[in-house]
Formats: C-alpha cells, structure tokens, sequence
C-alpha cells in the first residue's frame, strides 16, 4: 500500500520537528537544509516562522525588513509568516503599538500572509494545513 | 488650525469605540450605521471583527462562509478579519485544528487579511494603524 508524504523542507537551524509530526501521525516529512531566505519551503509556499520574542526584536533590530525583502524577491507564491505566543507574553521591551503596527505594515503594505499560533503543537497543524492545502503530496513505494 | 480626523465606518451593532479612541487621541471618528457586509470600512478596505468565540462558533455553524462571501462580492480591495483573543482561551467546544485549519483556510484560499490581536485596546490600535496606513484622512475646518 502507498503511503502519501507530504514534504516540507526546513532550514537546518530550526528545531527538529519530525519526531513530534510522526507521533502526532501527520505524514509530514521534514528535509533539514541550509536555506538562505525563510524557515520553511512547501512547494509554492515559503515561510518564515518567528516565536513573538523573536518577532520583536526582528522589528527593534530591522532585520524583519530585510527578511521581508529577501522573501520578496523570490517567486514562492505565497510568502508567509507565522508569529508563535502572545503579544501581552514577550519578554523584548518594545511597546505593543510597534507589534500591532508591523502586522499591519506586513499585510496590507508587503501582502505578506500572516498566521498566528500560541505553541509548537499549533505551529505544526498550522504547517500540516498549509501542505493539506498546497497539496505538497509525494507517492512513497 | 486644522485638525485631521481619520473616518471609519461602524456597523451599529458593534460596540461603540468613540470614547475609548478619544481618551486614548487616536483621531479616529466613528460613523455608526447599519452595514449588510462587514463591521468596519475605512476607504479601501473592509473589516469583520470577530472575538475567538465569534470565531470559532462562526465556524461550527458555518456563519463564517456566508461572511466570506458577502466580502468577496465587494469591490474592496483589502478584505480583512480581525480576531480578538487566543484560541486557547476560547470557550466553544471546538477542536484547536479546526480553528487553525480555517485559518490557513482563509489566507491561502481565500486570499483574506487575517490580523489577530488580544483585547479591544489591541484592537482599536490595529484600526488606528489601518487607517493610518490607508491614509483615510479628512480635513476639518
């Protein structure tokens, strides 16, 4: 019997996922890569994943410019962010006003697709549904 | 001198914003009448507001569908929902990948603005950003 994969591939930094996508029987197969623009490619998908702390101190350092300029130069058709935990729990001293703000900025100004999520569980359904929905399928012998 | 209002359209069911946008000097001037799509339009765009319940059971009834498609037959070009408060404090009974997957739904399928944030101050601010960012700007004798 053939078994559907559904392929993502990740940047060799992140944390290794495969073992918490196996036991929650997501089909989900990680290839762990350098990759220089983003975290995550899925087909016509590349995403950038940022937990809020990281998120904030991207918009205090600027550097979620230049990774929001990398991400567009790229032909991926869907450029997407997801923001993991809560606004009122980051650690980073920046005041909320600046985090609403750069949301906005991202999505009506850079039309990048944000997504939202409060912990590595949700992360990974947010991921299984954006392959389910991309339909990043591979035929296994 | 002339002082610059920024113009928003309110459903007149929603809750009244004035004075919250007053104390707070946000400029925002609220317009409350009955709208058939939508909660909020300030020029270009149109806005539902949805707290995590209203979201969720939104989905459970299949509200949300309607409400996507009512936005969808406008000529709005910035199409957006806001939601207000973390899924993991929702009290409908409703399973966390169900709210995650009509997420990804909404982006990637329907090509919707999501923006979350996590009480009604957050939320004001997300308007007062749109709005910024939308220049919807009157000038007042």
């Amino acid at each position: 019997m053939k078994k559907i994969k559904q392929i993502i591939i990740q940047d060799d930094r992140e944390p290794e996922l495969q073992l918490l996508a196996d036991l929650n029987k997501t089909n989900l197969e990680f290839y762990r890569k350098r990759l220089l623009i983003g975290d995550y490619i899925l087909e016509d998908c590349i995403i950038e994943r940022k937990t809020i702390d990281d998120f904030c101190s991207s918009i205090l350092d600027k550097r979620i410019e230049n990774q929001i300029e990398g991400m567009l130069t790229t032909n991926f058709k869907q450029k997407i962010i997801i923001v993991i935990g809560n606004i009122k729990d980051r650690k980073v001293n920046i005041h909320e006003n600046c985090v609403l703000g750069k949301e906005v900025s991202l999505v009506l100004k850079y039309g990048i697709k944000l997504l939202f999520c409060e912990d590595e569980f949700q992360f990974l359904y947010l991921l299984k549904n954006i392959a389910d929905k991309n339909k990043v399928i591979k035929n296994e012998m």
